[in-house]
């Protein structure tokens, strides 16, 4: 990436735009619809009971026994859309762990990089005053949480707890693996409707200095300002866009087909897209995240943990999984994964193979 | 019930065969296997670490506002006599829910009489130094947790908690009703492979002393000493049976066919008896539990919520739906319901029509 811009220090209501459209980019077609998370952080922003503006710090300015959680979203994108949250969940999920473990949290971080999961984290800080990281467990979104980086690098699934607009809240701890609390938690999140809120693990601040992606909400904002700069000032915002980032246009073409299905929880499919003026195809295919890309003869263009990411082709803006209809005309951006994703401990959790194909990573290489 | 014995004040390492068979036959072949239950007993009461004895107590002994949770397992008792537990699950799912709440326990009440569930809040209790309630939350077995006399008598699901042999703790609050926390931990429950520690409610000693069914750790020590009693004084142990429970003989009979399943965390499916010295064969329908008794021509003999109990026709031990086999030469015993259990709130969660049955509930009528 060549992200060069003065990090975030705070979030408010003006960076809300910016900030959904950056995410809902790195988020790879998961993490959340960029509206949804926008729509529940500009609600907080104009109830006079919170403040005005979220702090964002780096890993830095916390001590190395700081307690730090991650907070968001659970389920099915599909779902997120339509399926409102109260608003409380992450925070009834997090005083549950608190409770539990009695440690107290002294900062949040973001589970993954997406349009609804780097924002609420800063929904859940402006309720509870509690600053955000610059940083998430993904660099981009996943649909599993044993895909954050906290557990491929190691952190014991100490405390995790779910929490649905009901009120219902489950807490779990001591889990012997991610894979079975994301086992747990994903047949109480399909149990509770198909999305809840969610808090885990407890870290401490020299953990996740040491194992999270860094600078993940400024790059997100940076990201969403060059593409909304960019449609006024006359430049590409695709060619923005993967300056910022250190991507690569894949493909652009049209959406000549979506098969979409939500099972387990996770909202799975394929959507096949033509070129407008020529004969190729692509077809990329997705669990609730875009996972591998692959033209018509069936080469592999790019692969999880690489980002592949769709844009409007002419403005930009992301289309999530959840979003994709017929006749989109659309961009295939792919962006190089961020190292800590590309060591052979993460291609174990998050390769291809990881996910069920028959493939080796091929790291995708950016000219 | 004809039950008018002394009540329990302890129970010991002498008790532990009458209780197992007592419970075992009050089980309903539900509620786990009496040799289960009584190891795990045996083996606390053999530590030297533990108490020889464990306090009984009835509800008048507590104040208004003690506080009383429900201990014992979860899951297919066919399960739970292959995977036996490491004997702290109940005692972490009891911690967990104390640290939610905040609240401490002063006494244990078992969620059903069974062959194990009535013995392991006597195994927490010496472990933890509780005392046990002579009451239960079903007087007799029930395959969901929804059946206990607490939550069809409107007891909130405050806390609950299940935990596994690795360690593995969830703890539920504010569940909005306890067909939805039977849900979610049924679902945990298998995944944990079948079998999970549970406690759960926290309720106070008034509501328990209302809502509960006296008495029946006591009787089902009555029972079993009578029974294990009639096996050498010459007396027709089945007869003795019926007497200390006001029970009745419905049929006595080979065990020609038996059909089970595992499905969905519960122990599924029907065993058919035939006559001896006839032509008349019964079925008798579970799910964990006995539910539904049917002659040959289809008419119900007697179902849920009253007991049907299978002895072994000689030695009146209880036959559990997990130890049904070919051959045993079995009587069923029907045992009329106590009265929490007979109306109309009860039957709308444990009448026959609860389990899927187009039967209207027939209380048995014993001469």
């Amino acid at each position: 990436m060549n992200f060069d811009a003065p990090p975030l220090e705070t979030v408010t209501i003006d960076d809300l735009e910016a900030l959904g459209v950056g995410a809902g980019i790195l988020g790879t077609g998961g993490g959340g619809h960029p509206r949804v998370g926008k729509l529940r952080l500009r609600t907080i922003f104009e109830d006079p009971t919170y403040p005005d503006a979220v702090e964002v710090i780096r890993p830095e300015d916390l001590s190395a026994d700081a307690t730090v959680a991650s907070v968001g979203g659970m389920g099915a994108p599909t779902i997120g859309v339509e399926k409102f949250p109260n608003g409380r969940e992450e925070i009834r999920s997090l005083d549950a762990i608190e409770t539990a473990s009695g440690r107290t949290v002294d900062a949040l971080i973001p589970g993954e990089i997406g349009g609804v999961n780097s924002i609420v984290p800063l929904c859940v800080g402006a309720m509870t005053g509690l600053p955000v990281l610059d940083a998430d467990g993904m660099g981009r979104a996943f649909p599993e949480l044993q895909m954050d980086t906290f557990f491929i690098y190691g952190h014991p699934v100490n405390y995790a707890a779910i929490s649905d607009e009901r009120g219902n809240t489950i807490t779990y701890q001591d889990v012997d693996s991610a894979e079975r609390l994301e086992s747990f938690a994903r047949a109480a999140t399909v149990d509770m409707g198909g999305r809840a809120g969610y808090a885990f693990p407890l870290m401490d601040g020299s953990f996740v200095a040491d194992y999270s992606i860094l600078d993940t909400l400024s790059l997100a904002h940076e990201l969403g300002t060059a593409v909304l700069a960019a449609q006024t000032d006359g430049r590409d915002p695709i060619e923005t866009a993967c300056e910022v980032v250190g991507g690569t246009q894949l493909f652009t073409g049209k959406v000549t087909d979506v098969y979409r299905r939500n099972e387990a929880g996770f909202a799975n499919g394929e959507v096949t897209l033509a070129e407008l003026d020529g004969t190729e195809d692509i077809t990329i295919e997705f669990q609730n995240e875009f996972l591998v890309a692959r033209n018509d003869e069936g080469d592999v263009l790019a692969s999880v943990p690489d980002l592949i990411c769709l844009v409007d082709k002419d403005t930009g803006l992301p289309i999530t999984t959840d979003a994709l209809r017929y006749g989109q005309r659309v961009t295939v951006l792919g962006v190089p994964a961020p190292a800590l994703l590309r060591t052979d401990d993460a291609l174990d959790v998050i390769g291809p193979e990881a996910f069920g194909y028959d493939l080796t990573y091929e790291p995708l290489r950016v000219e």
